[in-house]
């Protein structure tokens, strides 16, 4: 992010976004898909971000999809089966607000599924989503990373804001409780299903807006379509940034 | 509105905002189930209304349902039968962007459907929505209603709006073009489609900021749900009103 | 039926069959929507009758439904809306296997729902039918009525042959135990739903071939479409009748 | 099949529908999923056949799909999308009446389709039916083979039954015209589609009722599940085996 005040982040939201309204118009031209996953702890800010993502596309080729608890039905059915209605059919953008990472996650640590479950969902989503790619989808996978600190804060905020309040759940006092243990699941949720086709991006968020710029930048980049101007195609690195193992091990993510 | 200026404006829909907070925590305890209906003609600010009214609401609670062109095979089912899916089940709060009131008005004035189709239509819609208040649904229909003058000024502006451009289509001229049927096709909507069960609600929509608080104030003022604050029981009732066969008459209407 | 053996009733049964396909061509033709709705005590003999019924017709066009336990979330929807996605398109021929009815059944008689759930379904489903047939579905609402007697030797039977094992579940011995709660929830549900638009037609089902024949020589009868002959127009009203007032008090249904 | 007479093939399909009973009540206490496939070429008994095989299993948990013509939305999504939904949740037995690979068959030999998306169909269906079965998924494919001889005699036989007529279409004519060109989607379709998890099972089908018996044998043995007795574990390998790229040198198939 090149401005410093709260006019250059307005300013340059405002760029990316009519950039994005561009891809769009050649997304639905094009008829592709494109799937967006963005994932975080509690409290970390995927609903604002997923609001400034989406917020001046049309409505009736965008959509959000943030899964619900399964229903007893739905837990005897192959895993995906519920996301994969899900999916974008031709021309449209589709962000996940959790998704099919809920298992690697919340679900493991607070313990609603078993061990075993964790295992065949590790065993398989490489596979699923080279499946989807290989198909024709184009997939991009975040993870908004946040310190203790700042995690701390924001939940603490969130309670303050009476706007916020809806978001305050018995899963934030565990959120903050068991951050080693959501630590723990999102290393190992990086090393097992980071793969070519679907590599985890890393995006550093305890700077609230510089985060929204720069995943909306590295979204751009990563997208193919005529006309893309050539500023959208160099976000921030230290921002957002492919998981590697070395990253893992250097303590580049908080802890 | 009390206030006048940008920062009264911002404060009176914070306050509507997290009293929509309060509302969606109560209906959430009590499973019940709200449908608000959001018509009008093009560029008239329903997105922008809709994004405000659910912009601080659980995502996981709330949805906006943007009824796409039917399929084939969804042409030849029961007209509602593609809408249906949609109702919130319990503790949900279903916005519609446009709903089955589109055979009443776009595909009727486009030529989309039959006028037998459109006879159909009104000879069950009521029936229809009165049978889903029946079981226990909480229904609320709202058409924005704006002058020639102002809609072609919005229409223009979009177009300059490199924003807005992917709201920009052949329908939009339309729109202007055929500002004389979209009139009376609204007129006939009201007066065949406002029934005690379902009465439609005028939202004056040529000054937009006022037009969002009023629709929210009103939406807020018809809810029952216990701790709602006193202030928000009285709506501006020379900016949302329900339609009445006197009101047709009278000339409130643009035309 | 004229014939009275085993090689009468399988003549009887192809001629019949035959008429179904032809009656299939044209609806199929005309688009129009045919929904069949077949109730009845346990162990009456729905699974056969339904199995005759579509036996040759297109597995494409033909469809049964056989509702399932609601699911959590479900159960706190629009009572209908999950039927609502079974509905015939338009050429289709749907039965459903069990129904909305299940709610004036089994669901009241085993205490699985609340008296005012019972309650807001009679003041629904009337309109609800009513308006699918307004709308163009043609339907048609079967009774299998059997004797005391008869339902006890066929639900012992069932016990005997291994091909029906599955059939016996621990809402048989309910069946049986409760007789005489059914029979008063279905004199409820005759007086209370049926309509000029969804008469229930009751089948006499103690003679099992007898009663498929004169179902589906009724159901022949009742549509309309070109080329039917002649010979489909009289079914036995001796044995399929509509319900009325009067058979309630005359002693005509089992009880 | 060890009888030969009308009434041994009753006894024995009578059998096999005993154990089919016992299966699905393992299947049901053990909330396993069973998906079966079975394609062929027209006019051959795929329905006869999958009526035998559910005939008296429990329509509650056994589901039958027939893949509909995709609608356009479909035509634009993840190519297996539409079946997902279709798929067995836990304690079902799923048959799918033809199934994905209609784009390896009929969409590909009448030009419903592009050679493009032939090839992406091939470079992903084995990796996806690999992920269903490392998901708990039971799948079994079965293709009943016919004689060009044989088909011509059924297909003939098909527009003298009245019973039958609404099968005839203008596929039909081409199945017969076409005959070469199925061939060779059909091989290169076991060739390319057979896979550890999901092999392709071949059905010798020119006698109806041998083949019908010795799929449902074929399938009893393949499931593992208590108390199954010992008779049904040895499917006569003559009429159903599984292919291998020496049956397909070997002229064992039909051309």
């Amino acid at each position: 992010m090149s401005g410093n005040g709260d006019n250059a982040y307005k300013h340059e939201l405002r760029a990316l976004q009519i950039e994005l309204v561009n891809l769009q118009r050649k997304l639905i031209e094009s008829e592709a898909r494109i799937l967006v996953i963005v994932e975080s702890r509690d409290g970390v800010g995927k609903d604002g971000t997923i609001k400034r993502l989406t917020e001046h596309m049309s409505p009736r080729d965008t959509r959000v999809f943030a899964p619900r608890v399964p229903s007893d039905r739905e837990k005897t059915e192959w895993y995906f089966q519920r996301f994969v209605p899900a999916l974008p059919a031709g021309g449209e953008f589709v962000v996940f607000n959790r998704s099919w990472y809920n298992r690697a996650g919340v679900e493991r640590v607070m313990g609603f599924c078993t061990e075993a479950e964790v295992e065949t969902f590790f065993a398989t989503v490489n596979d699923f989503e080279t499946l989807l790619v290989r198909s024709g989808l184009s997939l991009r996978k975040y993870y908004l990373d946040i310190s203790r600190a700042e995690q701390k804060k924001r939940l603490a905020d969130r309670q303050k804001d009476p706007l916020k309040t809806w978001k305050t759940s018995p899963v934030d006092a565990a959120a903050l409780k068991k951050w080693n243990a959501y630590t723990k699941a999102r290393d190992e949720m990086f090393a097992r299903s980071s793969h070519p086709h679907g590599p985890w991006h890393i995006v550093r968020a305890d700077h609230k807006k510089t985060a929204r710029l720069e995943l909306i930048r590295d979204l751009l980049a990563h997208c193919h379509y005529p006309g893309k101007r050539k500023k959208f195609i160099a976000p921030d690195r230290a921002i957002v940034f492919p998981w590697s193992p070395e990253i893992a091990h250097d303590g580049f993510l908080a802890r």
